[in-house]
This record gives C-alpha cells, sequence and structure tokens, in this order.
C-alpha cells in the first residue's frame, strides 16, 4: 500500500473566495456602499426586482449593478438603458460568481459616487449559496410558481439569506398550488431571522417594503440616515 | 444609457489557469517527469486503464497518480493498494480540474522519484478539454457503449486529445451498434495527428500499443532512452 493523500479542493477554494471577500467588503466600507447579493432561480424576477427597484431609489441613491449571467449581456443592457451603471460579467458557463469576479466588477464602477450596489447573482439555488461575494447582505427571490417545497430542496440558500422576496404573488390562489403556511414554517425552521417581503414586480403590490428596508440598510452604510428616509 | 462593461470572466479564468499550467510543466520538465492528463466520461473505464497501465509499467518506472473526483476518494485508494502513491482531488463539485489543482496535488507527490504522472480528470466530455493542466499529452478514453457520434457531440475534447484509447472493444459487434468507420471519419476530420488505441481493458486486447506509447514518451521527456525499452 503506497501513500494516499486527500486535497479538499472546495474547502481551499473557498478559503481563497473568503479573503477576497473580505477585501470587497472593506474597499465597500470605505467608499460607504451598501452591496446586496441577489439570488434566484431562473426566471423567478431578478432582474425585474432589480428594475423595480432602480425605478424606486434612483432619484435618493446612487445606484450601480454587477449583472451575473452565463452566456449574455441582455440584462446589464436593461439596467443601463435605465441610466444606471452596470457591469456585466459574463461567466462562460460557471453556475456562481466569486468574490474574485466581483472584484474585478467593482473595479469598473465609480464607487465614491455610489450607495447602493446590487449584485444580480447566476439563476442557480445552488453554488451562489456557498460564495461570500463580500456583500453587505444576501437576498433571494422565491417566485410562487417555483412551489412551497422550495426551502426543502435548498436548504443552504434559504438559511444564509438575509431577506427573502416572495415574487410573483399575484400567482396566489390562481393556478399556483403554493401552501404559505407551510411555506413560512419551512422557512422559520431553517432560518429565524431572514426578512421577507411578499411582492408582485407585475402589479407593484408589496414593494414599498422591500425598498424601505434596503432604505435603513443604506442608511446604516452610510453611517448616518439621510434625509431621503421618511 | 449609463455605462456599461463586460467582463469576460471565463477568459479571465483560463488566462490565469494558462499561466499556472506553465508553471506545473517547468516543475515537471526539471524533473524529468511526464504527465498525461486523461480524460473521459463516467463509466468509460479510466480507473481500469490506469490499473492496467500501473501493473504493465510500475516495475519500470516511477508512477504516481493524482484522482479527480467530485465527492469520492475511492479511486485514489484502489491506486494506493496496488503500491502507486496518489493524491485525491476532491473538487466538492466542480466538474474539470484546473492547473492550480494540479499545481497543490504535485507538491504532495515525490517527483525526484517519478517517471510517469497519471491524472485521472472528472467524468466529462466538456469542461476538462478547456483547461490546461501544465501536462505534456492529453489523452482521453471512449467506450464503444458510448457511441460513434461522439465525436459530433463533444468536438472539442475529440480535437485537443493528443491520444484516444477506444476501450470495451469487447462490445464491438455484440450488444453495441457503433459503426467503427464512421467514428474513425469523424475523428480524423476533427484531429489529424491523434494516436488511436482500441484496447479491452477488461480482456487485455490492445493495451501493449498503450503501453508502448507511454514508455516513448516517458522516454523523451527523459532526454534518453533507458534500457526498460525494447
Amino acid at each position: 500500500m503506497a501513500e494516499m493523500r486527500l486535497i479538499d479542493v472546495k474547502k481551499e477554494i473557498l478559503s481563497d473566495n473568503q479573503a477576497r471577500a473580505a477585501e470587497n467588503r472593506e474597499l465597500l466600507r470605505r467608499n460607504r456602499v451598501f452591496m446586496v447579493n441577489l439570488m434566484a432561480s431562473p426566471g423567478a424576477g431578478k432582474t425585474s426586482l432589480i428594475m423595480r427597484t432602480i425605478s424606486e431609489l434612483q432619484e435618493a441613491f446612487g445606484i450601480g449593478v454587477i449583472e451575473g449571467d452565463i452566456a449574455s449581456a441582455v440584462d446589464a443592457e436593461k439596467v443601463a438603458a435605465a441610466g444606471v451603471p452596470a457591469v456585466q460579467l459574463r461567466t462562460g458557463g460557471f453556475c456562481h460568481l466569486d468574490a474574485t469576479m466581483i472584484s474585478m466588477a467593482l473595479q469598473e464602477l465609480e464607487l465614491a459616487k455610489l450607495d447602493l450596489v446590487i449584485v444580480e447573482n447566476v439563476g442557480n439555488l445552488v453554488c451562489p449559496a456557498e460564495f461570500d461575494l463580500g456583500e453587505n447582505k444576501k437576498a433571494m427571490i422565491l417566485s410562487i410558481p417555483e412551489g412551497d417545497d422550495k426551502p426543502l430542496k435548498y436548504p443552504l440558500m434559504f438559511s444564509v439569506t438575509d431577506a427573502l422576496v416572495i415574487n410573483k404573488m399575484d400567482y396566489l390562489g390562481g393556478e399556483a398550488d403554493f401552501d404559505m403556511t407551510a411555506f413560512m414554517a419551512r422557512i422559520q425552521s431553517l432560518n429565524q431571522t431572514v426578512r421577507t417581503f411578499k411582492v408582485s414586480c407585475k402589479t407593484g403590490e408589496g414593494l414599498e417594503s422591500w425598498t424601505h428596508w434596503l432604505r435603513d440598510e443604506i442608511a446604516s452604510c452610510r453611517g448616518a440616515v439621510p434625509e431621503t428616509i421618511q
């Protein structure tokens, strides 16, 4: 029997990622920028929520967006068309963003002019949950048509998120067979501190609670509550 | 319209990988070690070919094995039990090995004592083809039951490989509906310089042409033909 060594590559990668995430966090702190890492399945409404958020907050705050996408740049084009600087990270097949990619993207934004950076992660409920980007808060979207069982299937994502946006509330009671009581009980068992927001990006319902939360978080990053907060 | 920047993450990652692969290649050159990067689908026979190769060559050469696997360490245990030092790279979900992982693994092997390092890549015909590990040669296995259409579906892998081992030849003419003439024509159209070896790791058929190729490659890395070569 010869010698056998085991190298846990993922552990090494995650520890390297952690160091780079800390650098991003420090860069954001120095610039008093609040960064939120927005994660969800494809089609849950990440881009719609970002567009709604931009239209609600762009008068009061300097906003920048980092878009992660496997192959295209369409989301960043949409954001830039709304007057918000955008960086598109085309991952070329990678299923998540990591802290090194975010570091590259942050270098492309004029952080001194920004208060809020929204990162749209790659559409995936698995891998993005494991990678700290240096964000201040993690947020995720679960849309009603995806089903109330998702916390059972993707427990890590629901455990690590600071904010949970339940989108497409307009589907509730219609086609979708979604048991909100069971869903909320599953969330509670995984994450006692998560803030939940029930919204419809289509109708605009419930979005003010989400933007209110963002305003509070931006204000606490700035170290003072600005006039724009009611 | 605000500014929009595009960052091609994959390009950055591949260029970083290329630099690290060059370091691995230099380390191997200094130690006169021949490294082969063995790629294939799951179940094509990578571990069986490695075990056969070990038993044929371990008297003549110092051999080390680097095993890539998403979650387990069983292949490295099998190799170590045969008396060959093995490093298991547990990728934790990553679908390919990269030059940084190989650099970590090479540090665990006593290269001064070795002539041949065999890397068993993660079972996948897509991503491993894109990552240079610093190997001297790339080899791949296609097993008869996988079908003669695989060069059409995974052209990059068949284009970049230096050696193609066609395994499970014992299936030919039996259950398997494999058109060898069509297959070889597809290979020729993608790769005019590839060396092909028709083998059965089960019966041992054809393996001497494969091990002869390895002996020649090892010898040219050593800079002289050793006595063990007939």
